[in-house]
């Protein structure tokens, strides 16, 4: 009993969509990152998130390389390569996860028990294999149109950067990096991803899929971050809303 | 009803078993291989390796991506994503892929006939396909174990490259760069796989299991000859073992 097919909204309402879902759901409107932001994270709850945010950056790369399988096209592929290259750098010690581990020595942490990912939250690590089984599971659109929340991430990390600064003094600036480092990198990423989804999602019906991978991948970022409140901002508490 | 756990084979046993069994399947035995080296294939027959084959290629960057993803370690990823490279090349027109279609105009091919892959075989769809699903669903260990063929392919690189200036001097000998290339890659790629493989293989079981992937991947290799030699060489015969 299904009507007739919905034509494809034109590009830029999808765009608009897109946007407009993804941003009201981000995680920057999440109570973790508003009390990260004022400044009013303890050392110990400011660390948990640092530890408990490098198990989904070890995700990446892994859930980019899926994406990476699924393309037919080498010009794709050339171009979403670059985004393991990003993480996993081009020698020992350099590339995104580096510089997140340096960060984890810089807010006090050690080393070897972040990279180890052995502390990690059991809700933290469901909610970022999810993504893998995400983007392994579904189309290479969806999978793509996963990673949109890059659309938002200049901003938050841009916030980031002057909060902790003004804030957490006790953390070396040069630790911050990584931060820095994605600014641009999340603007260029987000638009070639964009363009990718715009250009595929020739279909109503496609955009929706698109839409609800977007809308999924932010639930697994604000479910991330419902943990780390539970666990040290309320423990003992419920998982919430988490909004703020 | 298990009896005691067998110990592991040392290193250079274990190597050496490998290459007992990869050498003695390997598909340079194939009678189409032989005819090929002998200078015997007409026109037809060496353009439709060379058009059945790509599909084979196609699978290589798809192959390697799910073995990145499957990997926790950036130096191995840092290590393995070269291979994607080598394929893909950092260019439009460039990379191993780019190689091949250039060596199918040279044969006398249209290369977007070649690209589209719609005239490959279906057995070698099948087997070409379950290279990657061998990957995608067996451990990291047997994923390159299963690569392993390369040890035997700078031989039969260097033999076609002779066999082709002077058998088939209407293929111009630039289009053959694609094997020249792979000499020393396949040397490379062979000796990092079999030095990963070496070294996590500890256990007698695990040996085992990484014989089992490099002879499942000989016969996909050699099956891919059967199927075009019988469309190629004896139409309307039945596939055969092809031992030459």
């Amino acid at each position: 009993m299904s009507g007739p097919a919905r034509t494809p909204l034109p590009r830029e309402e999808f765009i608009d969509w897109l946007r407009r879902e993804g941003q009201k759901r981000y995680h920057d409107g999440h109570r973790y990152h508003v009390l990260m932001h004022e400044g009013k994270l303890s050392r110990l709850q400011l660390q948990q998130w640092v530890l408990n945010r490098y198990y989904y950056q070890t995700r990446i790369p892994i859930k980019d390389a899926l994406i990476l399988a699924k393309s037919e096209d080498p010009a794709f592929r050339r171009m979403w390569i670059r985004r393991i290259h990003d993480h996993d750098g081009t020698a020992d010690g350099e590339g995104g996860l580096a510089l997140w581990l340096r960060l984890a020595e810089g807010v006090g942490l050690d080393r070897e028990e972040v990279a180890s990912c052995r502390s990690v939250l059991p809700g933290v690590r469901f909610a970022c294999d999810a993504y893998v089984e995400l983007v392994r599971s579904r189309s290479l659109l969806e999978a793509v149109a996963s990673s949109l929340t890059e659309f938002f991430a200049p901003d938050i990390m841009s916030k980031r950067v002057l909060a902790w600064e003004k804030h957490y003094p006790w953390v070396s600036p040069q630790v911050l990096d990584y931060f820095r480092s994605r600014v641009t990198r999340a603007r260029r990423d987000s638009e070639e991803a964009i363009e990718f989804v715009a250009r595929h999602a020739t279909a109503y019906e496609l955009q929706e899929r698109c839409v609800a991978a977007l809308i999924r991948k932010t639930e697994i970022l604000w479910h991330l971050l419902d943990c780390v409140y539970a666990a040290y901002i309320e423990p003992g508490g419920r998982l919430g809303s988490g909004r703020a």
